[in-house]
């Protein structure tokens, strides 16, 4: 088990304390986003006469926002991926199709050179 | 340019206004997810004893870990399906390769039977 991390952050002017069993590197990359995010909402008309609830609110779903986007994205991937799957799977029987054709044309070339001599080995 | 929906819903026992050019169901997901969230950290020992501000940092935070987890995600399948693009390449590239083979083949077969015949098509 990792030990658990602890790093003092700025979040909106306040300082706190996160801990974590993630990196600090993390905790303080959360952080960061968490402050570029209020950043771009105090640029809000009408910021600075909310009250600091509804402020919290909008953070928590603007933030909460972002989470689904990037959730719909993974899922649409994964979708791809799936996609990707069986279109590899086709292509890998086409090769073994493919591959049984060309056993079977080279053994059927090898025949028809054979039956072209005779069995001392002289060409007819 | 599609219209702007707006809804009211209960975040943390509050009702609250949502307006965006998301749908509906959208807006009401999203607040559904964080009222869960609030759910969740509400049982914390000490949640009670926070402030209203700790509280609303804790629900950004840890929104905030699942926007990132999220992401991570996402960037993680998306490296997923460029190894899957250059299989399929790859795939491909074989495929065509033993095409070639097999129409090689198939024109030295023909090659070698014709030459078992005479001009007039008698078998030698």
């Amino acid at each position: 088990m990792s030990s658990k991390n602890s790093v003092q952050v700025l979040i909106g002017g306040k300082v706190t304390r996160l801990t974590g069993y993630e990196s600090e590197e993390y905790l303080e990359k959360v952080a960061s986003y968490l402050n570029h995010k209020l950043g771009e909402l105090s640029q809000l008309s009408g910021w600075r006469r909310m009250t600091a609830d509804t402020k919290s609110t909008l953070v928590s779903l603007n933030v909460a926002d972002d989470y689904f986007k990037a959730k719909q994205k993974a899922e649409e991937i994964e979708e791809e991926l799936q996609n990707k799957d069986r279109e590899i799977y086709d292509l890998k029987q086409e090769l073994v199709d493919l591959q049984v054709m060309l056993d079977d044309l080279k053994k059927s070339n090898q025949d028809t050179k054979n039956g072209q001599y005779d069995r001392n080995g002289h060409r007819r």
